[in-house]
């Protein structure tokens, strides 16, 4: 079990695996999208007006869906330099998704609440989760990383800590929207989005250069 | 990285995600059929007069099953001439993604709404949203086809054109079922679905010529 | 594109993507089993009997998990001899997996009417998408079969047609349980579940025999 | 139909169909953490405190999502050393993908019973289902490792024979959690909890020895 074939079967069932889980947890975010109940006789106005007050559904959704999406990306790119796979990477791997299909919870959780009085908890236990997903990440990344183990041979020392630097970010920043949910909860939901759009962006650009 | 191994794993696992995706979204629909809840003695006839009222439902399921599926066909034909990935070609093609997953919410609302007064909001949004996938279609694709940016080298110009020329039909088509829903909602839907059987028949003609 | 390795990749994505769809649709099915509503005071004698009450809904839950296992098991049979593949197949495919992702609806319906005077509706319903089922399967056999359109060249006339002649004992059977459900339930729907097990244990043992 | 390369393909379709199976079975979970309805001018507080009382919910989540994991785990490093498969294989991989895919019911009825009444009753189903599960997997093991039926030919007999032993300890503790539900609840979910964590641990301490 040591042949670099096994190793490639190893670490392709994982990405797939993991492909799934992503794929699904992706999709099943469209199910808190409520379709409103309404009379009978209610006119196209009214639907309109109902479906607009259900904005932080969509921004939740949204938001949700993207930072679902660049996590999945950079999952798949850092598989191109981790090339071997331990069962202690498995369950580094298996915490990571474990928040990753959580994440419809606290969305629907925020969608809810987002305009009650009991807005803070909720946007708290949203953040809250997105500081998980990046600390799960990190020691997802950093176990892989340390000393090499799991990355293939041409990486250099550069890029490994150029990356570790990099992925250090995500915590901390959620960490302050985290805390900002206690302050304002829009001030906390759009750090969320704004990060979701910076790392589109930002790793769009860099990939660019490299390219 | 840029051996054409590395290269073939890169779309190998965008196509697998999005395949996971497609797969997911289309099965989803069917959580949209609901079961009716009628009397404990509600007779043979009233179950059937009960679920044939329900046809919106059914209608809406195969157009939206047909539409998902023919952009799957597409986008796994034209993975046989995208050969290469960058991160703005994953940005593109998880923009079509976040469409095709959104797709089970406008199917919903159009089955609860198609018989009400309030048709046209829903069926506006049910068509809307298909302009907004054949525009993240065709964006998808001209990001690739730019310059042969991504495509394979055995290509011709004329085939990049074609497949240009044939894209823009959707958005535009669409437009015409997005302001149909303002003017008579059958005939929006009816268009959808007539777009849905004319390109599942004339995209297996084609293929039957080249075959 | 009509070189071998092409050819692999094209019937490669196509069971990728049925695979995902059969793996949902089975795994969609454990939605329909619902968590009973009881007092907050109710002991377990109460929830016990409840749950024994709901047996229709485990009983279709089996014989639609075990109906889609077997048509995954066949699907996955014919693609070890069916090496190419034509935008008419796709179609057909997706056909099948139309009807395969639209079982969980009348798995519900039957769960939901089994022991309640419109009983004859539902398990028509049930019955007949297992007869549209095995008619979709067997013209995504008989396009691939016929003259060996996209078959392996080392296949022989003897196993194409005992294999089209097997196939033909579905719609067949399920007719006759479609017009069971107008005549007796128990009967119609004890033939949907006789024949999920007859198929699951006579495959093994030709397949043994095979061995 | 006796290549390698037709066997690697064979195991490789059923590896990617249970893997679609775990990764959905194991998302389907967050549909069961709902979204409590409160009061419009509920306060944070209120909204905190019943989010915490749903504790249950999140437990039965984790333990469940947990098992789940460290099955595909062991399926995973079992496909390894399974290099063939036949139809009664294809069969009881099955089975063990039926009692994967019911998961997401008993976990939902244990969380909605936990602390009423009826407790045992869900409880020994939840526990229950586990025994089922492990029974499953060993039967899908022995299957495969009798006489080395399915087996590659670099596994020695010890290995096989600990592989064996190793997988009876999952039917008889289960057995010993549910006997213990009619005692104390508590006591055999928190069985079932350590035991999730019990083989997270000592499956990585072993692949950490090997390795």
């Amino acid at each position: 079990m040591t042949t670099p074939i096994v190793e490639a079967k190893e670490t392709g069932r994982i990405e797939a695996f993991s492909d799934g889980v992503f794929a699904i947890a992706v999709t099943l975010l469209v199910l808190e999208l409520k379709v409103p109940q309404l009379a009978e006789d209610a006119a196209n106005a009214e639907l309109w007006s109902v479906l607009l007050s259900h904005w932080p559904s969509y921004a939740a959704y949204l938001v949700s869906f993207m930072t679902i999406l660049i996590v999945w990306v950079n999952h798949h790119r850092l598989f191109n330099i981790i090339q071997r796979s331990d069962s202690r990477f498995l369950f580094l791997n298996g915490l990571l998704l474990l928040v990753v299909t959580t994440i419809p919870f606290p969305t629907a959780l925020l969608a809810e609440f987002l305009q009650k009085p009991s807005a803070s908890v909720a946007c708290a236990i949203y953040s809250g989760t997105f500081v998980l997903l990046a600390l799960a990440f990190n020691a997802f990344w950093r176990y892989a990383a340390y000393r090499n183990r799991l990355l293939t041979r041409t990486v250099t020392t550069e890029q490994v800590a150029a990356t570790s630097r990099s992925l250090l970010f995500g915590p901390i920043t959620y960490f302050v929207a985290f805390v900002l949910a206690f302050v304002n909860v829009y001030a906390s939901f759009g750090l969320c989005m704004l990060l979701a759009i910076y790392w589109a962006v930002s790793g769009f650009e860099r990939a660019a250069e490299r390219a």
